[in-house]
């Protein structure tokens, strides 16, 4: 049973393993997010990870089907949080999977510095624009623009958060790059692999992904590039593969 | 006529239309200098563009067939410098191609700061080794190790012979791009595109093409992915119309 509110949909997740409540005028979870929790490294058996930006769950219950670890997830907007904890019920995953409704720059403090083996993060990917640009919507304005959250803010919170040796992994567009690998060293973090996701064979890369060690050694790969749709404009088969669980 | 001198040979460049001379106890072209000359934006008229790290002067032979400017190289090595005198000569193009016999540190103070329009280079890629692990063959030693150039030493001289809005195209390993981006916006390039060689689908990137803009604002694209070789081993099409003109 899940008690769905206004426009809500409980929409299936990994084909049919998980099942996720998102709303079209709230936040619906992009292929961004479930591409980052298929890059990060995670323990199997047993760890601490967190996500931080987490809107309505989707790479904690993503995570939740590779690791038998404990996933905490971090919301600042309410009716986001309360979505993920609504969908982290109906998965009967609250074991193991915590939601926390608060500000990402206050959890070290909360939680403790250093206490986690991995730390994601899908941050808002636009500087905040003027008033007249951004969007009215106020839930998804805060989950795009870097209103609340900005993304020295986000690499500052999982730098402090993750352990030496441990791994924070982040999405955002290629442009950011220079932007995230400096702030990335700036806090300790050294970028490990990196992959590029192209929507086609022939265009530019509208995806990152960044996985990067805390004290690492400089020592960075590029992953074989991720191609998303074929000529077809259907899915290829490794973009189905990480969608479906096929 | 050409002299060949010892083991050279004269090699073809872009099927038929230039030849290069060649040695392989010295020096001989690669795949990477090729993609960086076909990479790097030039103005197609006119215009002065620069290659430092020249070595048998691949490059500026490369770029004379894209642009009708004027190209310097400057190569340290004699033997390097003397097998680019020669192709020039050979393939006429001394009116418009120069060589410059010495070290790029003191090419801005000799040739002038901000006159060049477009910089090109191919360091040498591997941080000095111990004297152990280093090749015995001092030409190849040279080409390959920072010994007479640090990636510094290069970035800095670039961003003193580019002028303003100028462009500065480097090749090099993925695993230094952290270090050339960062050093790149030290010494005011701004990375605008970037495009990452694979040496087949579904392997890591072997090569990084890098082109700044001095003074540029921020606004980084990642190019399309290029994979060298087809999963029987033979060239792509697209490289194959990079090396052959076809």
């Amino acid at each position: 049973m899940v008690i769905l509110k206004e426009d809500e949909r409980l929409d299936y997740l990994l084909a049919e393993k998980l099942r996720i409540i998102q709303s079209p005028t709230v936040f619906a979870f992009s292929l961004d997010a479930v591409l980052l929790a298929r890059f990060v490294y995670v323990p199997i058996q047993k760890g601490n990870l967190i996500d931080l930006c987490s809107g309505n769950g989707v790479i904690p219950l993503f995570l939740s089907a590779r690791t038998k670890g404990n996933i905490t997830g971090v919301e600042i907007q309410d009716r986001l949080y309360d979505m993920a904890v609504r969908s982290i019920e109906y998965n009967k995953l609250e074991g193991r999977l915590k939601m926390i409704h608060g500000d990402i720059k206050e959890m070290p403090e909360q939680l403790g510095y250093g206490k986690f083996d991995v730390v994601t993060c899908n941050p808002p990917y636009f500087i905040t624009p003027s008033k007249e640009e951004i969007n009215p919507n106020k839930h998804l304005a805060i989950a795009r623009h870097e209103i609340l959250c900005t993304l020295e803010d986000a690499i500052k919170a999982s730098s402090q958060l993750v352990r030496q040796g441990g791994k924070v992994a982040f999405v955002h567009r290629p442009g950011r790059l220079i932007d995230i690998i400096t702030l990335m060293r700036q806090y300790r973090l050294e970028p490990k692999r990196i992959q590029f996701v192209y929507p086609k064979q022939g265009k530019e890369a509208n995806i990152l992904l960044v996985e990067a060690i805390k004290d690492g050694s400089p020592d960075l790969k590029i992953l074989p590039p991720l191609i998303v749709y074929n000529e077809d404009d259907e899915y290829t088969p490794e973009i189905r593969g990480i969608l479906y669980g096929e």
